[in-house]
């Protein structure tokens, strides 16, 4: 008798995005001439650039000729773009990374989920709250959590709340752990972790032997030139951290598919034995096994990214995403809503200062103004009260809800 | 202390494929100037055809417009492959299963893998012997065994050996089983299931509440009319299998990476309480949270197979390698091999007849003839003395390859 994961019958709800999308089409069947503005998920709006464009069609041309046809390419991803990652993303800005610690796949979020193959079962792990729900809801599936207990929370995992009362820097967790999630430029507060505020986890990483998992998705939207990058700008992480990197936000890749791991060599983790055992070959066994590399015009696209020409492309959709972000910010404060993130990070994170519940702001701003955003408590009790706005609309459409949400009706 | 998974150490010696290109390496830079005939991995070598290409550029143009550009597509893939999957694969062949039922994926070897993450640790998994090695890696990486037994089996799993003897159609498993993995037409065997024979699997899986894992990935090879292509040709399969399908060796999409698997909505798995539960809500669940689709442009490249050019150019392509197939089986027959498989399907499979070890053989081929096959017992004991010869190469290879085994010297 074939028995199904039972811890899929833990899971609570829908997976957030989904659940948004649901009652946003629902809303759309009752108002099919509605001019809904989506600042929900997290998705971009601009084209590829002409760089990246012109690299997808030379790499499709190379597929059509025999004599320059690829078939099943390095499942680590090619050394083109593994190099151009190394040398930009790191080498760059001081951080010691070689081409073959990095590992190409087609998306972040496949992979902050599957990285749990490669730790046992036994591990108790840490999230930021609010957080990215697939960190949660991955170690549900996984196995690796109890019960959901109710309130927002489930028995097992480590809840680390992210609150304006500490800028959104979870304090070090009290109990036992031993992988930690933490996320910066931060999803969903917009919020970013200074180089001192890293350290203190890095060096609670290697004195506990934990492993931080270190999702950098939006570091390219980082304004201020203080603020790391990279985990591995911080000294000790190579021994202790993973890193999650997209070019989906970076460079308008998230219907295109194509992100990378960095698993250092001299990252370890313990056998029950307490026997030091290094990360990169299960990761790469992991890798080779159950996954077969990212299309090859999809990398070639990727690697057009670090030309002269495409870095200066990149540059400048992230400047257009980066002024929604500022026009958010000014209006909504005007508003009086209380405001973080939108400075080095494409999230707008809003308390409407109005006592008002996430869904039910949800609900009044779809219903009233058309527009959509996604409640913070979507992201974890932390978030309830919370609201977050992605800059990645069009500016025309960033206006046009900036415009009805100064004629809402908050007497309602 | 964070653990990590050691279910790896379990695993023996590398994957077989990149072991094979490890002797490759080895053998090249020792013979910088031999040219060396790879019949080896799997892998396709014709081009994209034209109407792929014409889609892929399309869809790439698509993406350099703000008016036509994808962000997140739908997880399990677009409607519009979904849909001419459903009609082209499925209902023309009789087989009834809903574009909602098709997942589309990045690959088949992905998908083999991670299906084993929506079903609990409990269950007994049985595989064919020789096998597709990545349904056993997947199985021990993920706990589903135990030890390696030392003898090429690992304890825990059940192998059905697939023999000249039992013409490759495996025994249905005397021991309890709860999940089959079945492939035909076979990798590596390049054998084929009667209808007749695929019945008996269903209705035994029926009556055992099994669930059949049915990797079809080389279907568009199959030219006797009366062999399914489907598992879901037979009545009741809906209930009891999940279908594997591939654009990888059906359209060279090797390097271009689409796939797709079926999961029917009347399929069930059991709760430890014997509780009856669908499956296709909890990998929705799974590639919705875990999984972001693949690239839109790809889509855009697999539905163009489906359009009448599209299908022609799909059925020359075929016949060129099967034309490969059929010198192949020819000659290697004329040499003394006893030949399996190359008529409904691109590997053909032979003994020796000379009472050779596979490795042995595969040494002797690389260092006399600098031809690459694969070694028979990399896929199980059971294809000991066996290898595997693919019909991928071009044709002026194979003629090659031919030549140079003629002249071999079996008396060293």
């Amino acid at each position: 008798m074939a028995q199904i994961n039972e811890n899929y019958s833990k899971l609570q709800g829908g997976y957030l995005f989904p659940e948004i999308g649901r009652r946003v089409r629902e809303f759309q069947e009752k108002n099919p001439h509605a001019d809904i503005v989506r600042m929900g998920i997290g998705d971009v709006t601009r084209p590829l650039t002409p760089s990246v464009i012109s690299a997808f069609h030379a790499g499709v041309d190379e597929m059509s000729k025999a004599e320059t046809f690829k078939g099943y390419g390095p499942e680590q991803g090619y050394d083109f773009l593994r190099e151009a990652i190394a040398l930009n993303d790191y080498h760059k800005r001081g951080a010691d990374i070689d081409p073959d610690e990095i590992f190409v796949s087609d998306g972040s979020k496949c992979d902050t989920g599957n990285i749990l193959e490669i730790f046992g079962h036994q591990n108790r792990i840490a999230v930021q709250d609010p957080v990215y729900p697939v960190y949660v809801d991955t170690s549900v599936m996984a196995g690796r959590t109890n019960e959901y207990k109710g309130n927002g929370y489930y028995d097992g995992l480590v809840y680390m709340p992210c609150t304006a009362e500490n800028g959104f820097i979870p304090e070090i967790p009290k109990d036992k752990v031993d992988i930690v999630f933490l996320c910066y430029p931060n999803n969903p507060t917009g919020t970013t972790a200074s180089k001192q505020e890293l350290k203190k986890w890095v060096d609670y990483a290697v004195r506990n032997k934990v492993v931080i998992l270190y999702d950098s998705a939006y570091e390219a939207y980082i304004s201020d030139p203080g603020t790391p990058h990279s985990i591995y700008e911080i000294e000790g992480a190579r021994d202790v951290a993973i890193e999650f990197r997209s070019f989906s936000k970076t460079a308008g890749f998230t219907g295109t598919r194509c992100a990378y791991t960095v698993i250092p060599k001299s990252l370890v983790a313990y056998t029950s034995d307490g026997l030091k055992k290094p990360l990169h070959p299960v990761w790469l066994r992991r890798q080779t096994t159950k996954f077969n590399g990212v299309s090859y015009p999809v990398q070639k696209a990727a690697a057009a990214i670090y030309t002269p020409e495409g870095k200066k492309e990149v540059e400048s959709t992230i400047s257009y995403y980066m002024n929604n972000a500022s026009i958010l910010r000014e209006n909504l404060g005007m508003m009086g809503f209380r405001v973080f993130g939108g400075i080095n990070a494409p999230y707008v994170w809003v308390n409407s200062g109005r006592g008002i519940k996430s869904w039910d702001l949800f609900d009044k701003l779809l219903n009233e103004a058309h527009v959509v955003g996604t409640p913070g408590s979507g992201f974890g009790p932390s978030g309830e009260g919370y609201f977050r706005f992605s800059a990645f609309a069009s500016h025309e459409n960033v206006l046009k809800a900036i415009e009805r949400l100064k004629n809402l009706n908050w007497d309602n």
